[in-house]
């Protein structure tokens, strides 16, 4: 299928060609800016209906707004293709979260437009408020705009930055993007009215404000206007939390209609004086009927054909870990009613949806709220409820001061289900999972497994359900499973023990997780040279087998340690016993591989490895640097 | 003074032998229970004011509902002490955050009427709902109670689980206790009108409640309660963004009459189906004069006079480290206009008090909101400000992905200033700060700093001043400086560089921050034995200085690292930056002594850090046993 053309588009180099459009000829570039997002992901893959559904709002802000010297901030930065168009990088889009490619969120290095990057929910608030403050503190920085989706201002951290900017009372834009309005109809009549500035504003001022807008709203109108207001938004309170918390509040409007985007924005940018936010209702996947029509409006897809919006389907050549868990959990929920699930607003993310499916009520999605999800999990294992509490690695993060203070320190018996530990891929280093195992293992009466493959996951699962002593955590990476003979169920496991998967005589490889098949590859590298090797599966980061790392030690030259974790993790543990118990003070060559001390770039998983140096080759090369030998290094042959 | 009788507390054992009571029985209780609290902390210390606000909230509570199998979860829990003395723990009383004695906060390893832990704000509501739908899921619990601040309730977190649990619709009661109330005049009329439940509810259902209060209330006055109401919180919204999250709303009433506490949590307790809140208005410090009178209203107090209320103060040797940082921020942004403080409710703990009183305008204070302060300063450091975010190491953990994902991937130069780092006394393992070292140290391009003595602190003040090419953060311990002769200004510290302070020849203590003195003592033991010591400051944990750490392995027979934080921090940097470099191979006895895999009960900093394992006479004696010195070891006159 040919691209159609974008003639509108062709004359854009930066926003400041914007500046002199005809909101005729912006309508058109939307158009334009429409069809290349979708030309783009067609060949990339990428979060096409996120992209999609603020194409008009964008190109409207970079035409109101003096970009660059006025702060974008986009919140989770996911859609932010059609900015990315309009920033001087169309014409690497088609390089879009690959190996030196532009990155799939915004990113500060990327772009002097990207003025806050992000990847993670509901931080564009406070970032927009501190470019808000440092401008009235005489900083060179215009205004400051952050634009935030209806389900990422319902977490604690938004709603923070919205009491705080309510507080400070400086100029700010909050641009709400609710893209669940369109479900509602009631909205239809009344976006035609653009509802002027409510409570908490003198009438003069809202007058004076009106103005700009098409016509004063009469009172009873004005009344309506709040009461649909309320009907049509997704979330709690509507408009009237906004003005509660300080805000001037300007909205619904339909953002997909340029004219009322322009004359808001351009109002607003005249006379706001104070926290503005500006309710915006969107269609997520607008303009491209594959992805209106479909359950999760094209969220996030493979490459597809534009024609039919089929997307590329890779055939898998294992189950997923994330579906062996979802099938694990629900499977052993079967059998014991104590257990419930647990996840912030990814249901299918997690593969919760599975026990979702069969029992409903005892999965619970407490929206993007990882900080509560942590501690009610904590009260729900005080009930004496088993809780699994399903958070990506990266996520778990905003979860930490919950899991030390009120999980680990009371010793409550949460299960965290920890996917997506390791690199990622596309999505990059603000969704690596590099840190839970340096954050967890420290923690007094933790426990941390991680699976070496999908069979090893299955058991944990069935491990942390049998487990009640205490808190008990599991990573399993991203991404198929190795295709290992899966078992019938589960198999309890014992707490604080290894296994020696292969036997050998001068290396030992000690691997937690997922690096296992690369330690195993290595190991078959290194006997081809003539070196036995053991590999171990660790399972334990905590509390690791003791004994078998005084085993390892004893009958091998030397060990390694291998992990996808930052440092500070489970190598680290290693070695703090090493030193312990004496074992390093006559000598004992170790090495600890983990994650560098530097954020990965996206790229494939492989390479994001190959990169890290964590790759077989990497650590047959360790082996051969740690034992001492000179021979040559192994090259790309062995991976 | 003679401790005043107690007689209608003397009669109870436990919270059963309230529940035969009159109300006039239960206000003498309140009576006795408020003489005894006054008692009680002019001995021991403590939260004084918050405590004495809800010694009738705490009577009602125990009278009305069925602890423990009801759940009472308590916000923080700095408020605990009426409602230990009357769960079976007054005779203990007098051990109040003491070594071996009564924990400051509740504790569920304490009393079975401890149902949640605290010490960290803001946990309370997700608690309760997982004992609430633990108790819809057939657990053995009855209703979930949490009781919660005006200051706690907005935070993030608060605000996630106040979302979830409208949306859950469970039943499940939320206390404000709001003490702010009593700075507004106008709820004085208004409180003695119980008013019913308002929006959200059908208005037969309104009626039916409202029967069991005092009156319906009419129309216009309902209207008249929710203007007050609005007017008279402190927080914004009032009720009505309580009604908007979904919870049915009772308030505002009167926190210190037992008529209505009764009235209110009877009705509640027959009548509530869902989320309700009760709006409790208390006065912090009530009923005791001196309290009531003093501006923090007696929030935390030494042993005082019971009479005069004057605090015994113990004349301090040196200043506090709080205080040197809050003079010394103060006096580099009397030089830099980019200096701005940020804190989370906290400007007096953090020293921040002393550059608002010069420069209002360029302190901010968020509030209780941790993750919002730390992306706040992300914005203002992207917009060319320099910010000092000062928050205690304990709650910096709540700021945790903020750091990494806002802060450190994006390498914006924010200074986090890290008080109260190590263990921090009578607050006990809630407030250790534990972790930071461990959780920022594996962060690339991150600088992690500690402070020696109180002079190293100003250095370090000024160092991140200086520094704007990245994040870098600073720790300090709790309490006085070491008495060290002071800068007259700071000095600008060459990163990653560390200091030797004693020069010997066979043993090398090489110190993170805090331990310092202990390693100094240490030597001088060591070398009364004829053991010749150098100790170092590594004043970096990241980078830290690895041209002595090469120097210290390669001068010396042995290398011990000390830090005051848990495993995976300053000592496992070294540890596999040795293992790397091949240092280990042929022989290196290294010990690395951190606070021990285990929570640290309330005590003296001393005896907590001797329980640690982490005094003079325990690094003494680790050198010996590095050095394979079969000597006696240390005991106790070594310290």
């Amino acid at each position: 299928m040919t691209k159609p053309p974008t003639p509108m588009l062709d004359r854009v180099a930066g926003p400041a060609d914007l500046k002199g459009m005809s909101q005729a000829d912006l309508v058109q570039l939307a158009r334009d800016v429409r069809q290349e997002v979708i030309s783009v992901v067609a060949q990339t893959g990428g979060h096409l209906g996120s992209s999609l559904g603020v194409v008009e709002l964008t190109v409207a802000l970079h035409a109101v707004f003096n970009t660059p010297f006025d702060k974008l901030v986009w919140d989770v930065s996911h859609q932010c293709y059609p900015h990315k168009i309009l920033t001087g990088r169309r014409d690497r889009m088609h390089t879009l979260r690959q190996g030196g490619g532009l990155a799939g969120f915004c990113k500060r290095s990327e772009s002097e437009y990207d003025a806050f990057g992000a990847g993670h929910s509901s931080t564009s608030i406070s970032a927009a408020l501190g470019f808000a403050v440092g401008r009235e503190m005489g900083q060179p920085t215009g205004d400051a705009i952050a634009v935030i989706g209806d389900g990422s201002i319902s977490a604690g951290m938004a709603y923070e930055a919205l009491n705080h900017s309510g507080h400070l009372k400086s100029r700010l834009f909050v641009i709400l993007n609710d893209n669940e309005m369109s479900i509602a109809p009631p909205v239809g009549a009344m976006s035609k009215y653009l509802s002027g500035l409510y409570s908490g504003t003198p009438l003069g001022k809202l007058k004076d404000m009106a103005e700009d807008f098409e016509a004063v709203l009469p009172g009873p109108i004005r009344e309506g206007a709040r009461r649909a207001r309320q009907l049509v938004t997704g979330f709690p309170g509507g408009g009237t939390l906004f003005e509660e918390l300080g805000f001037d509040y300007i909205g619904p409007i339909d953002g997909h209609d340029m004219g009322q985007l322009l004359t808001v924005l351009r109002a607003a940018r005249a006379r706001a004086s104070g926290p503005t936010l500006i309710h915006v209702c969107t269609v997520k996947g607008k303009g491209y009927q594959p992805a209106e029509s479909s359950a999760d409006r094209g969220h996030g897809v493979a490459k597809f054909d534009v024609a039919s919006g089929a997307q590329a389907k890779s055939q898998p050549n294992a189950p997923s870990y994330t579906s062996v868990f979802g099938k694990t959990l629900t499977d052993e929920a079967s059998r014991d009613p104590r257990i419930v699930g647990i996840t912030a607003a990814m249901p299918s993310g997690t593969g919760l949806d599975i026990m979702q499916g069969r029992f409903p009520q005892r999965v619970f999605d407490v929206g993007i709220a990882e900080q509560h999800a942590v501690t009610f999990a904590g009260g729900m294992a005080a009930s004496g409820l088993k809780p699994f509490c399903a958070i990506y690695s990266t996520f778990l993060q905003r979860g930490y001061d919950q899991i030390v203070h009120d999980v680990v320190l009371q010793n409550l018996p949460v299960r965290f289900c920890i996917d997506r530990a390791g690199l990622v891929g596309a999505d990059g280093s603000t969704h690596a999972g590099a840190f839970d195992v340096a954050f967890l293992s420290n923690l007094p009466g933790m426990t941390v497994m991680a699976a070496g493959d999908e069979a090893e996951l299955v058991h944990m699962v069935a491990t942390a359900a049998a487990y009640d002593e205490g808190p008990i955590a599991f990573r399993y990476p991203r991404g198929e499973g190795m295709g290992v003979e899966m078992p019938e169920r589960g198999r309890i496991l014992e707490i604080g023990k290894g296994r020696i998967v292969r036997e050998g005589t001068k290396l030992a490889l000690l691997s937690l997780g997922a690096p296992l098949v690369d330690c195993l590859r290595a190991a078959e590298e290194l006997e081809a040279r003539g070196i036995s090797v053991t590999v171990a599966d660790a399972r334990f980061a905590k509390p690791f087998d003791t004994d078998l790392v005084a085993r390892l030690v004893k009958e091998h030259e030397a060990l390694v340690t291998v992990e996808h974790g930052a440092e500070g993790g489970f190598g680290a543990m290693v070695l703090h016993w090493l030193a312990r118990t004496g074992r390093l003070d006559r000598g004992l060559p170790v090495r600890t591989m983990t994650l560098p001390d530097a954020f990965i770039e996206q790229a494939s998983p492989e390479a994001m490895y190959a990169e890290a140096g964590l790759t077989a080759r990497d650590i047959a090369n360790t082996g051969l640097e740690v034992l001492g030998i000179a021979a040559a290094r192994f090259g790309n042959a062995a991976r």
